[in-house]
């Protein structure tokens, strides 16, 4: 098996696009290219991570589709669709692909475009990810599941809504500062919890989640081109060894699970992607989590194993995940602020990852020269989930 | 690399199902799993072939809602949609993880149930594979695109009405001896061109193309397990190794190729298979070709390498593509009879190419002690192919 590594990144601007679902891919695939110096070297294989289009954008066979406008044939290329995980999963292909060594080149492209769709449909989609027959016939949607996970965890570790809105003012404190983040509108404890019009600026989805706790519905796109890491001193930037991946599935519906609080599938498929990269939680220096609803990003930091169970709102609290801090999560802004075009979300976790080991972040850069970064990539409500661990250098 | 093995197979009855898409697909895996001898052996992954449930059947994360129904967490699961060509795209990364030595034992389970659309809509759904704004925008269908194929390719190369009615009645004449093909009527010359009724019984679709020169819309799923061929001896049927893949893409919109009758991705897919495997067209003894129109199994078979350009449909006149002849093509019947879950159908293909290689295709099995079988899978119209190269023992 080979070492993969990173050559080159690219990605849109996240928020309401202009351009069509496959205009905003091939921009985000033309910029890792360019990014890489691949000059004429044409990718082997194209690797598209979509949850949507099939539905929303009426279109099916997208990679082929890409293909075609990147002038990349006779490149093979598919679709991955893993739900809001498609991006990491996508990756992971990539990665079984070159180090296989059936593939050199490969690019990952992940894009989604939800504005066909409107909030409550929105909704309704996301909702085909829980299960079929035990939640949604029901009318169980996402927000339901997340505002349900919140109320037991509080209860049970002793997490207060301000925790809550504590992640959301460091995400959007931080995509204030990332130029492609879709919300870059800083918020206050006042503005969205405490202050006399916090209600009305916030309110409900589904108690104890308020709007401001909940990932806005996005568009955008994002792409890696991966490489043989023997070969990355042929590209042109500081390149980023995929050190390892890991992947759990569990339960379909949430109520199955022995004890609903705990997210299984993030704790092994992050012990999975530590240990084949040799590393310990400790030796992480910035991570991008899977913040769909705020309540999720310290669920996942302790998961992870970066804090134990039940303290990761007190790591919060004490303002290690800011930048700055011992610990950096979601410089970037996060789902919460980035924005969450969802089968693209684990290309742009990456993405970002990438910007913070090359130290190219520019004001949401990290200041502790992180060398290892890691992601968690959510898909359904933690039923399949992978995580990635990224090392500068080869 | 490791070399991959194919050690366990399954699939369903083919045509209108009685069961959902999942309780489908759950029946071919566990048959695989069983045909395997698999026991305590669980998979490290599932891969999942399947273009329209997000659409179709209101579910997305399919992979993770079969992990759970066959109770396999923590196992990593994706969707790989790839048009009709999903199929042999999801065994492409089931070879990859193997080969990379990522996983051991991998699930390919490909599945669709297109009942939930009627003949309209699943020619409509069909479409998002033509392109879209060059096609699909102007009602352009597949069968529209395949009229005008016919039509070119019939003129330039002396194929006549007959010809194509020759494909239809052999492959019906094979699905009637297959137990699980969705259509299992013998037809004759004189019912579906030349006879009295024939224009009632044989409308039609998109001239020169008559309602029997097109493949049926069906419901159905199949599953192969796959080890490193190393680890085969450890299971109960004679392993079958994939001893070449290959894949290549061409321009999206059908006229913008130099030669409209060039099926250059199916070229350069077979190329490639036969290249990886160390074989020649003729040392192919049975093969499974994408007849979704009666044409394209003529088109096919030249692009393949099995027949000079031109001269397919006089090899068929002959017999040689007949079970008992020199080629026999589409031995279970294909796509015309076999049936069409668009999904679904490369894994269907194989596995029925590993039916006939160890022998136990019963009514249907060619008599030649085959030892290599070969697919065609054909995504879009042919923008997106595949080629399999299936070889007996390890």
């Amino acid at each position: 098996m080979r070492d993969v590594a990173i050559v080159g990144i690219g990605s849109t601007q996240f928020g309401r696009a202009q351009w069509s679902l496959l205009k905003m891919m091939c921009e985000a695939s033309h910029e890792a290219l360019a990014d890489a110096g691949a000059g004429d070297r044409r990718p082997d294989a194209v690797y598209v991570a979509n949850m949507g289009a099939p539905r929303n954008n009426k279109m099916a066979g997208l990679a082929s589709a890409l293909v075609d406008r990147l002038n990349l044939y006779p490149a093979g290329a598919e679709t991955i669709e893993n739900g809001p995980a498609s991006g990491a999963s996508a990756v992971k292909h990539g990665l079984h692909a070159v180090a296989s060594g059936m593939c050199d080149l490969v690019l990952v492209c992940g894009g989604e475009r939800m504005q066909e769709v409107n909030n409550f449909e929105a909704t309704e989609f996301v909702s085909y990810l829980s299960h079929r027959y035990a939640e949604y016939v029901y009318g169980v949607t996402l927000p339901a599941l997340a505002g349900l996970f919140a109320r037991l965890y509080m209860e049970r570790h002793g997490v207060r809504p301000e925790h809550l809105a504590m992640v959301a003012i460091k995400n959007h404190a931080n995509g204030a500062k990332n130029p492609r983040a879709h919300l870059r509108i800083p918020v206050t404890m006042e503005g969205i919890l405490t202050g006399p019009d916090a209600h009305n600026n916030n309110p409900w989805i589904a108690d104890p989640l308020r709007f401001f706790d909940c990932c806005p519905v996005s568009d955008g796109a994002s792409a890696v081109l991966l490489a043989p890491a023997a070969m990355a001193k042929e590209f042109k930037p500081t390149p980023v060894r995929i050190a390892g991946m890991g992947q759990a599935t569990d339960t379909h519906a949430v109520h199955e699970r022995p004890d609903p609080t705990e997210l299984t599938a993030v704790r092994l498929a992050s012990e999975q992607a530590l240990r084949m990269a040799g590393l310990k939680p400790k030796d992480i220096h910035v991570a991008e989590l899977h913040d769909a609803f705020t309540i999720l990003e310290i669920a996942e930091s302790e998961e992870a194993g970066f804090f134990p169970k039940g303290q990761g709102h007190k790591a919060l609290e004490r303002g290690e995940t800011k930048i700055g801090g011992r610990l950096p999560i979601n410089p970037s802004g996060g789902l919460k602020a980035r924005g969450h075009p969802v089968g693209n979300t684990g290309v742009s976790q990456i993405v970002e990852l990438v910007r913070q080991l090359r130290g190219e972040a520019g004001d949401y850069q990290v200041p502790n020269d992180p060398r290892n970064g890691f992601a968690v990539n959510f898909g359904g409500f933690g039923n399949n989930v992978l995580a990635t661990v990224l090392t500068r250098g080869v």
